[in-house]
C-alpha cells in the first residue's frame, strides 16, 4: 500500500483527555478518532489490526468447532425480564422504547438471546454438545467512559455460549476454550495469563480471566514463582503463617499517643515495624451491629473475602464514626481487639501475632505487648486480606509475585443460572427432561488492541507484536524529490515486494525523511527498509527492526529473503 | 464441513407471518431465526452466506482504492442537529438518551458522522479525493418490519462516502462506484439493471439505483428493449405521441350513464376502449384551489412527475368529495375537462386525444366526441403518466419494457448537502475556502442475500448463484448406516475433496437418503455428489447439479476434476 493511497493521519499532540498510553498512542497514531464520551470511529490504519485480531479470533474458534452467528444487536426486554437481568442490570444496560412503545436493549451480552434460540432449536440430549460464538459490536453505557477504547461505550467482544447435557461435557468444552484462548493471545504476541477469577454478576462457579501483563493494567494478578498459578488478587489465598504461634513475652501495656492514628504513625511513635503491629476495622454485620476485622498493620484487607464472611452484611460496609463510637468508644484510628463486645475476626497473619501493638479502644491511647487468648479472647480466623508480593504462592509452590493485568478474555462456566430461568431444557436417553448446562467465553477484541500498545511501545510510538501490525514492513526513500535513482528503486523494490506476498506500506510522499521516520516508527510497522543513493552505489540497503537493534545494511538483492526470514521468525516468537 | 458438526436446522414448516418466498426459505433451511419484529438471528448457515456477500463487497470497494472504517453505530445528536436530520428524520430513527441524558440515535446512515471526520482531518484539496467505506449493522426503526431480512429492522451495509474539490472529481469517483457495483453484482451472480433514480429524501442530484430483477420486487423498473436504458418507473419519461393531433370528427355530444364511475364502465356501456377516454382527477392546488389532472383512460397518474407540477400542492393531495363538488359539481366519477373554472394540465398522451370520451360533470352523464381546443380551452400540457410496456423507449430507442426490482444498492451524488450545513470546507490551491463536494454510496448487503433467493429458487428450494452458496458440494452416501463400503467411500471422498480445496459439507449423518437429498435443495448447495454401493461397483458416483439437468454417472476417480471444472465455470458465469 501507497502512503498516497492509504493517507496517514498521525499528529504531534497528544489530546488533553488521553490519560493512558495506549489511548496516546492511538490517538497519535490516526488510529481511532473520539465521536463523542466512549465512542470512536476506527480509522483505516486502526480497522487495519482490528481485522487482524478479529481473524485470528475467527480462526481459533472455527478451529475449536465453535459455530459462528451473528444475533440482533437490539435485543426485545422479554427475554432479559425472563432471565431476570432487566431488573438487576443497572444504567449500563442501554434501554429504550421503539415507535410501537415496546421496550429494547442493547445488549452488551446475548445469554438470554442465545438460550432462547437453543430452547427452541434444540430438544434431545444428542443435539449437544453445541458452541455458538459471535464477533458483534457491543454497547455498554459506561458511567465514566476513558481510557480511549480500553473502556469505551461501544467496543467490539467476540462471545461464545456453551451448551451441555452434563458437567463433565461442560469441563471439557470450558478446558477446550480455555486452551483456544491460550492459542489465541499467544498468536497475538502477547505476554498474558491465565487467572482464576472471582465470577462476579454473571454468576455461575469456574471462571478464568486472560490478562495481558501491564504495568498500566487496572487488575492485580497473584502468580506463583515456581508453578503456572495465577489468580486474581481478588480471589487469591493468602496462607496461614508456618509454624505455631509464639508464646507471649511482654506483658501488655498502655501507652499514650496523642495525636497517632495511622499504622505509620503508630510504628513511628512507638519505633516498631508495621508487621508488629494489628489494624482493626469496623464494618456493619449481617445481624445490624458491627463486626471487627483485624489485620497486619501492613497488609490490606480483601473486601471480596471479607464480604463472604457470614457474620458481615452485604455489600460490605464500613462502620461509621457514630457506629464506631458507640461500640467502641473511640474513633477509628485508635481501634483495638481488646475489650471490646463485638465479634472480633482476625486475619490468619494478624491471630498468628504476639506481643503485638494495636490501638486501646480510647482516644489518644495504644497498647504494647497484647496477646490473642491472654488480653483479649482468641479471634474467630479467616482468610481477609490481599496476598502482597513475597507470600508464600498461594498453591503451596513457591513465593507469590504481583503484576498488573489489563482483562481482554474471560471463561466462565454458567451452569444452569439461564437454562433454568429460561427452561431451556432436552430429554436425556432416557426420555427425561433435562435442564442443558451452559458455558460462556468472552473475548474484547478492540481492547485486546489498546492492551498490546500498553505491553509494546517506547517513547518513539507502537511496536506491534507481529500478528497485529498493521504492516509488516516500511519502504522508505531518502530525498526521493530530488533522486530520480531513489523514486526508481523504491517503485522497484515496491513492486518486488508486493510479488513476494509482503505486507509492505511504501511511504511515497515527499517529505523530509525524519517525518516518514517518525510516523512509521509512531504507527509501529515491525520492518523497515530505508532507500538512499549512497546504499544504491553499494548494492546495498537499510535495515532495522522496530524492536530494537542497530541499523544493518543488507545487500539489495537479499532484501526480500531477509525480510521474509525476519517475518516467520517474528510468526513464531 | 460434516453436517454432524455442523448441523442443519431446516424445517418443514413455513412461518405464517413469511409472506414471500425469499422469507420462506430462509426460515425453512434454517439460515436465520426471528428474536422480534424485523430483528432476526443469522444462524451459522445464514451467516457463511452473509460473509460471502461481505467478502466480495470488501474486495471489490478495495479494488476501487476506498478506504475501508469502523465509524460508531450510536451518534451523537448534536451532528444531526447541525445537517439538519434531527428534526427532518421521521420515528424510523431511533433516538435514545444515555444514562446522563445525552440525545443519540442508532443511524440508520452516517453522513454526519463522516463529513465531521473529514472537516477535522481535511484541510487541503491536495488531501482530496477521498471514499471511505465501512460495513456495518445498521437499524431503522420501520413501522412494519416485514419480508424477513429484506425489510428488517437491523441489517448489514456498507456505506460508503467520497469527498471532492469539484464535480468534475465527484463525477469520476461516482462513475467509478457505478461500475464496482456493477463488478459486484456481477460477480455475486445475479441478474441486476442500473437505474436512474429519484434521490428522494437524502437529497442531492445524479442518483442510480441497483435492482436485482424479481417478480416480487417492489419497485417497478423500465427498460429500453434495445439499449442500456434502465429507470425506475417513477421517473422515466413517458415520450410524447408521434405526430399531429388527429383532427376532431364528431361532435360532442351528452349521454346518460347512470351509475357509471370508473373507466372500465364507461367503455362498456358506451362501447368504447379506455384509449379513447379520458380520466380526470382532482388534486389540491398550490394556490389553495384544485387543479384538474387529465390522464388517457388506460394510464395511470405518476404522482411523482404529478407532485413535481408547480401548480399543485406538495405534498400531492387528491381533492375531498366536497372540494370536487364545489369546484366541479358532480362526484369524482362523472369528472371532465370542460366547462370546468379550474386549471386543466393534461398528459401528453391525453393532450394527442381528438374526439375522446370524459364525464360531463354532472353525476350520471359523460360527454363524447370531446376536442380539446373546439369544446374545452387547450390544456396546458405535461408528461404525469407512468410508462407502460409497449410505449416507445424513454431514450428513442426500442420500446419500454417493465420488470419488478429489489433494491440492493444506490449510488448519490449528494453535492454540498451535508458539506455545507456542517461547514466542511478545504482550501484550494488559490489558498480559498471552498465547500467539498460529497458522493454516496450503499449496498443493503443482508438484503442481497433475500433477493437473491427471490431470483433464484424453485420448489425444492434455493437454488444460490455460487459466489453466494454456503457450501459448493454436498457429498452424500446412500445407506450409510447399514453400508460400511458406503461409509469408507464417503470418508476417503470427503478428505480428498478437502484436499483438493473444495468448499464441501458432507451429509454424515445416519438419516434417510430422501431427507439428505431434501435438505440439500433446500439449503441450495450447486453440486451434489451421491455414493451408492452399486455405483461404488461400476467405480462411479452420481452428480446432478441445483441448477438443472439429468443425474449424470461420473467416475470416481475423476469427479474432483468434474467438480473443479463445474466450479471454474460456474465462477465466470
Amino acid at each position: 500500500m501507497k502512503v498516497s493511497r492509504f493517507p496517514l493521519s498521525t499528529v504531534k499532540e497528544t489530546p488533553a483527555d488521553a490519560e493512558i498510553i495506549s489511548h496516546q498512542l492511538m490517538m497519535r497514531a490516526g488510529m481511532i478518532r473520539k465521536i463523542a464520551a466512549g465512542l470512536y470511529s476506527w480509522q483505516p490504519l486502526g480497522l487495519r489490526v482490528l481485522r487482524k485480531a478479529e481473524a485470528i479470533v475467527r480462526e481459533e474458534m472455527n478451529g475449536a468447532g465453535a459455530l459462528e452467528l451473528l444475533m440482533p444487536a437490539v435485543q426485545p426486554a422479554e427475554l432479559w425480564q425472563e432471565s431476570g437481568r432487566w431488573e438487576q442490570y443497572g444504567p449500563e444496560l442501554l434501554r429504550f422504547t421503539d415507535r410501537h412503545n415496546r421496550e429494547f436493549c442493547i445488549g452488551p451480552t446475548h445469554e438470554e438471546i442465545i438460550t432462547d434460540l437453543v430452547r427452541r432449536e434444540v430438544r434431545s440430549y444428542k443435539q449437544l454438545p453445541l458452541n455458538y460464538y459471535q464477533i458483534q459490536t457491543k454497547f455498554r453505557d459506561e458511567i465514566r467512559p476513558r481510557f480511549g477504547i480500553m473502556r469505551a461505550r461501544e467496543f467490539l467482544m467476540k462471545d461464545a455460549y456453551s451448551f451441555h447435557i452434563d458437567k463433565p461435557s461442560l469441563d471439557e468444552t470450558y478446558q477446550q476454550m480455555y486452551d483456544t484462548y491460550t492459542r489465541i493471545f499467544t498468536r497475538l504476541g502477547l505476554d498474558f495469563r491465565a487467572v482464576r477469577a472471582d465470577s462476579g454478576s454473571i454468576g455461575g462457579a469456574l471462571s478464568h480471566e486472560f490478562h495481558v501483563l501491564a504495568d498500566s493494567g487496572e487488575d492485580a494478578i497473584v502468580f506463583s514463582s515456581a508453578s503456572g498459578y495465577a489468580a486474581n488478587l481478588e480471589l487469591a489465598e493468602a496462607l496461614p503463617p508456618a509454624g505455631e504461634r509464639p508464646a507471649p513475652g511482654k506483658a501488655m501495656q498502655t501507652v499514650d499517643t496523642p495525636g497517632v492514628h495511622s499504622i505509620e504513625d503508630v510504628c513511628k511513635a512507638l519505633d516498631v515495624n508495621p508487621e508488629q503491629t494489628i489494624k482493626t476495622l469496623l464494618v456493619e454485620g449481617a445481624d445490624g451491629g458491627v463486626v471487627a476485622l483485624c489485620l497486619r498493620g501492613d497488609h490490606t484487607l480483601n473486601e471480596i473475602k471479607a464480604e463472604k464472611l457470614e457474620q458481615v452484611a452485604q455489600p460490605l460496609t464500613l462502620a461509621s464514626d457514630e457506629q464506631i463510637r458507640a461500640a467502641a468508644g473511640c474513633g477509628a484510628g485508635s481501634l483495638g481487639p481488646v475489650g471490646v463486645d463485638i465479634p472480633v475476626i482476625a486475619d490468619r497473619a494478624a491471630a498468628h501475632l504476639a506481643d503485638f501493638v494495636c490501638g486501646a479502644n480510647v482516644d489518644g491511647q495504644h497498647l504494647t505487648g497484647v496477646n490473642w487468648g491472654r488480653d483479649c479472647p482468641e479471634p474467630q480466623v479467616a482468610d481477609i486480606r490481599n496476598v502482597v508480593e513475597g507470600d508464600p504462592s498461594p498453591d503451596g509452590q513457591g513465593v507469590a509475585k504481583i503484576a498488573r493485568g489489563i482483562e481482554v478474555g474471560h471463561v466462565f462456566q454458567l451452569g444452569d443460572k439461564y437454562s433454568r430461568a429460561m427452561k431451556a431444557t432436552v430429554l436425556d436417553e432416557n426420555g427425561k427432561e433435562i435442564i442443558i448446562q451452559m458455558g460462556c467465553y468472552g473475548i474484547g477484541v478492540s481492547r485486546v488492541i489498546a492492551a498490546a500498545i500498553e505491553q509494546n511501545h517506547d517513547e518513539q510510538g507502537i511496536r506491534w507484536p507481529s500478528a497485529l501490525a498493521p504492516f509488516q514492513v516500511a519502504l522508505l526513500g531518502m530525498n526521493r524529490k530530488k533522486s530520480q535513482r531513489v523514486r526508481e528503486a523504491c517503485d522497484a523494490l515496491y513492486e518486488e515486494m508486493l510479488a513476494a506476498g509482503l505486507d509492505v506500506i511504501f511511504d511515497d510522499r515527499e517529505v523530509r525523511p525524519g517525518v516518514m521516520f517518525a510516523d512509521m516508527e509512531l504507527i509501529g510497522i515491525p520492518h523497515r527498509v530505508v532507500i538512499g543513493e549512497k546504499n544504491l552505489d553499494k548494492g546495498l540497503v537499510e535495515y532495522k527492526s522496530r524492536r530494537g537493534g542497530d541499523n544493518q545494511d543488507i545487500a539489495r538483492d537479499g532484501i526480500i529473503d531477509f525480510l521474509t526470514s525476519q517475518l516467520a521468525q517474528g510468526r513464531s516468537d
